[in-house]
């Protein structure tokens, strides 16, 4: 059995705590959060909750240790921290900082002689996995990504800010014209609008000025400014009853040429429709945490993106197994 | 610059011909036929043409070695006899055969300390990769592979041999209802007649009877008595102009369950679209010659599959460029 750690105890480790149960050669075996122990409520009553500052003392009881907090101000620090002293990975997604958290990850994992996967998830993750094979087969050609339809959080929360507002729920939806486009082989050039709308559910306080609301958020820089918005005004119960789930989604595409004069066109898509955006991505990080466990069993270390990672490395069946069930 | 030879000389020879011509480290040194060299055309006119008893000499010009016959008499001999002199790549595709084919493989590249990579392409390859992480991320679902539109060469094959047919052309095409139960995440069961229909473009010799061949298509048994196949007698010219082309493609959707209840549904899909079925399968081909290059330079031997071969060795761009570009 492979031990599994969680360092955090928010929705990613709810949704970890529920995936390790689906994975019969894993256990999870202590869960770390900032908070008293005893305010925190699991998934499953059994799991043992611990203070994230008595780590050490459970050094033994953990093969891997899955980091559950954010990008902003938690994984920076946390994840070379532990990667000194465990098998760890993150869902680190901060794209411009990534190279500098693997550079960080990569010294303190080095060290340990632990092996360290960062930026696990969909997006980066699945998504990056997609954008290279199909990057490396069709070499002329052009990458889109398109995110939703799905419910931001950074955006949900930009909304949130705003005064006058009690809560809010922000969608990206890709536009259908836009992904046939892509589909039809003819590479267009696509500017933020074209690829995106955005959708926002919001309750307002009893009183507020709704013109005002609605015109801060369409007008909001780097958040809504360059997309067509839609905004909504519901109440908090509409809110809760229909807006309640984390559902994402997106989809990568590859369009490219190929043959003596690039006379022939082909497309590579790889979507994802997901009811629970934390709950999948924890599914990735547990698939990726029996990964660091098989590497640095055989003696590897340092830090790795799912890039480095081998596929069969993720599966608890033997190489014969998937053979010849997969290939 | 990675030296490449193809051996053998058919419609995926001429694909990894081209695809070689787009990636800027890579260079075909020689192609190796069982016909005389001189009455061979090559894509381009500079391809050197040698006959495969001569091939050990050319040994230095060779870093891979693509093999390039069929998987029914050319490479379940062929592959590991290279094997024993070469890195090679192969697209074996006989799926009951591959756990044999993958043992002998492996003996004769662990004896020469080469890297042979067997059954690339898309299906087995792609679609594998695909089976392979959705199932390690949805643990709790089902998998479907679904193929087409495109040319089945077995099929249009089996057509021709019936008295009184001068050519055929075979499509096999998934069925819409089948993808959408699928994609709704209801995991349904389904015939092989559900999954797909068959279209059959036939051309007849003057004065044979329709009416028996089109029945013999009909209830050829393996080939079309389990589906729904639909024949059209046309014209010679008709089928040079209107299904000239190999076009292919194909769907495999994972659709799975999670949470603590499992109460939530996650799809993963993951489609092509091919013009050129030979020419995407050997760029497939192409960019796996690379990673058996790379990883025999860092010592490794023996036979992979793509299930074994770390994504990032795909590439021609270091850890570093990928991470800023894809991650």
């Amino acid at each position: 059995m492979i031990k599994i750690g969680l360092f955090g105890y928010g929705n990613l480790a709810r949704g970890a705590e529920c995936a390790i149960k689906q994975n019969p050669d894993m256990k999870l075996t202590c869960v770390f959060t900032r908070r008293d122990p005893s305010t925190v409520k699991t998934v499953f009553e059994d799991t043992p909750v611990y203070k994230t500052d008595e780590i050490l003392q459970h050094k033994d009881e953990i093969d891997v240790l899955i980091m559950c907090g954010g990008s902003a101000t938690d994984l920076p620090g946390q994840t070379p921290e532990m990667a000194k002293h465990f098998n760890i990975i993150d869902s680190f997604d901060t794209h411009k900082n990534i190279p500098q958290h693997f550079k960080n990850t990569d010294l303190a994992a080095k060290e340990s002689g632990k092996v360290a996967i960062i930026s696990v998830g969909w997006d980066p993750g699945m998504f990056s996995l997609n954008r290279l094979y199909a990057g490396c087969i069709l070499r002329d050609g052009a990458d889109y990504t398109f995110w939703g339809k799905g419910v931001s959080q950074g955006h949900s929360d930009a909304i949130r800010r705003i005064e006058g507002v009690v809560d809010a729920r922000q969608y990206t939806i890709p536009v259908e014209e836009a992904l046939d486009a892509v589909r039809s082989g003819k590479a267009p050039e696509l500017s933020p609008r074209q690829k995106h709308t955005r959708e926002c559910f919001v309750v307002a306080e009893e009183g507020a000025d709704k013109a005002r609301i609605e015109k801060e958020i369409v007008t909001m820089k780097n958040y809504f400014d360059e997309y067509d918005t839609t905004v909504h005004f519901i109440s908090l119960e509409e809110l809760m009853r229909d807006h309640a789930g984390i559902p994402h989604g997106g989809f990568v595409i590859r369009s490219g040429k190929t043959g003596k004069n690039l006379e022939n066109t082909h497309i590579i898509e790889y979507s994802l429709k997901l009811d629970s955006n934390p709950e999948f991505t924890s599914s990735v990080l547990v698939a990726y945490a029996r990964a660091a466990y098989r590497m640095n069993k055989e003696g590897m270390c340092g830090c790795k993106s799912v890039f480095d990672v081998p596929p069969a490395y993720l599966s608890d069946k033997t190489n014969e197994e998937l053979i010849s069930a997969l290939l």
